[in-house]
């Protein structure tokens, strides 16, 4: 099937009573203020054709997402050797804020940057004058290959996250002794937590995958990061992207994607389509539940599958 | 490039000396015997065409590249559910031949097929009338979809790897006291232990490859196994094929691919490759150092990575 | 308050209530037919008397018990060295009968002998012919030290854990891969299974105790184990002997004792008491609720703490 | 034979050559001063006799030890009840600052009081009005309990501590997460890292050691802690006092006692002595290798084992 004959409308609805099988994040109040039943969704193509249905404007935090801006920026910042000597690129097996791995395995670093221990690593390599410097070029660089000049900090979401974030704290704390952590460790948690904070619509998360599927070219054709970093990051959100459900949606759904327990998938057909969920009912993985069946349904009608 | 311009003969001379960086399994005599400086390969494609270098004619045990063989029959007897409701479809993160995450996850079953653990749930699950007419299904099954008809095992490697076995049969009586093997775990270790001994040839190894890459039709176009069962074997070769360097692989190679300890490596192209590496020097991980080196040469080359 | 004026009866009569508080062992049959209010206790004290109360009578499976023998034993046939060179003496935090920290652990042997891991090790050391002679020396030995000729085990309990033990099974073959058992594993598990299938009554428990308490020494004054012997397992009772629950059962009781899921625990007053109780109903750890509550109380009264 | 008969000039001499077995701690540029060689000791009894030899009036920061003043204090302060409602009673079978525990295990808190996280715990128990007050009480009962009203904390081993307790601190921040400490971290652990800067002489230590071997007197035979608290704390040193040698450490020396990495070791004699050693040469664990061995041989010679 075409795209352009999808019924994303009917998806939605077929898709919507799915939510009731998850749940909204409560760890925070915010995020427990999302509406169990939204389903969003915006698909982009590279001719500029955009297929929005649901509750693809509500703004939501884009959580986890942005362990895939914050990888690619560090990348560029520090290359690719740099990172990874620091960083791995294995699926865990574990969830997605477990620490024990870090005591318990002979790597000596975090596995992959899409379980947070990694993720906390990779925000402290981003480079700046400071940690206000350091933010702000994460969020522009965000605002660069999103192409959304709006985004912003939900600041309550932030200052819950910071206030009541003490595992990542504890993790950080880990990492700094591991000496895989250089610099300040609240300054790193302060960059994670504020990129975990920042708004976004579907439509965003669309466009960020768009620029991925394009191998990190913007709109406008422009190279922002090189086609290898891009691969990086699109393999590694195969293998790690979906926390320790990664292989079976590799098998249920087969697209580079990344989730976020605001509610959040990016997903990237190579060469063809960024794709944005929102889908606040999370499975018991921290997976957005009716989300991940919509994508399902969307690879079985396009045959746009990696696999 | 095309394939037909590939000089397979300057990439083996260029990455045979990778394989001092390893060393060949020693944990049987029969494998410490592989000469280490091996390192032979076998690329088929659609066309019958087929190109062959280096030691590509030795003889060598599929060990855990019977994993994917054993997996594929298992499905085809009991169904995709049945399967997969006793064995996942998660990268474990832990080495190949762990036992721990049988006891300290909660998911209460291995983590996936491609490990050990995982592999012995699957080949208990062979259909047949008693434990020889299981594993006479299974070399037929082989056989069928290599469109080589004279697999036979190894009987010394066999013996070898049934005397020296035990962590597998730890693993074996753990499974049974869990509930996942339902019959005799000495008849499903010696099925697990026969399936690993059988010998190949990179050439046998490039035919499976071949026959997955083809969504499971062998050459005449029929189909053995359906393309989901297919689809679902190529993904957790990507995502768990390559053990606990699964993830990296992935990076440097992208394409699905099983190793073995024995020294080969199937490696798939959808739609178009199967490609059989014979390296028996192993890496810290247990994968053919050589072997995925010459993998990553042919990627760049081809440019037929699949992310 | 002097053993004489220990009110027995009353005792038994306060802590019967507590049996309602766990549950009979249900993994075999013959266990989960005990009943679950029963409550019994022998006292022994160097001047040959004996007071008793409740269920002394009721025969019962020494289970783990059997551990404290088997140890004697095996440092006789091999001495303390060659035992310890493969068993530990750390107690090791988690379940009896947990297999991770044979992985997990560097030490590479389990962490002592009062674990199912280390048990099974011992089991292993005791010398003989054939396995039938190995479990008769055993059996000999416990008639010996017990002064109780007519021990003998029940065949459908030993049936019925050899049927079911696959965890132990599994232990096994670990154990053997990394070379801690040197023969053949399914003897050293018959040995093992046949051990905790000895029936007792709280007298034969008690008596054991009274032989640990005077340092390995008979009625008669004969000693039978040395006092060092004597001292190793006494503090193995302590620091291992209620599974994962002896530090707090050393605070609350500090006696060495050592449990079983049949329902026994053997406590020593050094130089002064045996005791033995048959207590079926289990706690979530697999330790007598009643009996260490009873326990309590004798100590509180006795004042024969060793802390 | 009777304690004013030991030769202890000659067990020094004797036992110094041990310390070349270890190695003094270097996680802090403080402690690796220590001279490796040093070996003191300091034995009082309940008449007032006190002897010393070796390094005994050398001072050492306490250390580890220290967890034991402040478990006294936090049970006065907060009552048994509410102390091991938060912190277990259990050997770990893990090393004293590993953390995977606190994520694997069902418990749902620090397994005893002298692993750092359990400790941790109990500093953050200790009453007060602010952290410098919280401090001064427990320094304030340090004082008391030995009998020195010297005591002080080493400003530069403390500023070390807390500078490089990275790992401690992810500890902490894990606890807080899981409601474990209540208020305010970087409080309790400045409250843990000034505890452990206290600076002693074995003199100090043997004054502890004493005061705890009568059950909670100071030497006018005053209760300044109940014999129940007392109790707890000695069975506490005996199943979790040296580390996760504890358990070889009570068959070997059988005395409740706990080491520090400073080099000091606490041996408490029931009603008798109380025994300050120190050695800062430490085995692989992180206990004092020669004053292990120096108890090991007065145990022997004066037969005062517990066990």
């Amino acid at each position: 099937m075409e795209l352009k004959d999808l019924n994303l409308e009917k998806l939605i609805k077929n898709n919507r009573e799915i939510t009731n099988l998850g749940n909204v994040a409560d760890y925070i109040p915010e995020l427990s203020k999302a509406n169990k039943e939204d389903l969003g969704i915006c698909i982009l193509d590279n001719n500029g054709n955009i297929y929005c249905a649901g509750e693809y404007q509500t703004k939501f935090t884009v959580q986890s997402i942005s362990k895939v801006v914050a990888l690619m920026l560090a990348i560029l910042d520090n290359g690719e050797e740099y990172v990874f000597a620091r960083v791995g690129m294995e699926p865990s097996g574990d969830p997605f804020n477990s620490i024990r791995k870090l005591e318990t395995s002979s790597r000596g670093k975090p596995y992959n940057p899409m379980i947070n221990a990694g993720a906390i690593a990779v925000s402290s390599m981003i480079k700046g004058d400071d940690v206000k410097d350091k933010f702000r070029r994460l969020l522009d660089f965000f605002k660069e290959i999103s192409e959304d000049q709006t985004l912003e900090i939900n600041s309550k979401v932030y200052l819950s996250e910071s206030e009541t974030g003490n595992k990542n704290r504890s993790m950080g704390y880990y990492l700094k002794d591991e000496g895989i952590i250089k610099g300040n460790v609240e300054e790193a948690l302060e960059i994670y937590f504020k990129q975990c904070s920042i708004e976004v619509t579907a439509i965003t998360i669309a466009k960020l995958g768009l620029f991925i599927a394009n191998e990190g070219r913007n709109s406008l054709g422009e190279e922002i990061i090189s086609p290898r970093i891009s691969r990086i990051v699109k393999t590694l959100m195969v293998t790690c992207g979906m926390y320790d459900s990664s292989g079976e949606f590799a098998v249920r759904v087969g697209l580079p994607s990344k989730s976020g327990v605001g509610g959040g998938i990016v997903s990237v057909v190579p060469n063809k389509l960024g794709i944005g969920i929102y889908s606040p009912s999370l499975d018991s993985k921290g997976n957005p539940v009716a989300g991940i069946s919509l994508l399902e349904d969307i690879c079985n009608e396009l045959k746009c599958r990696i696999f």
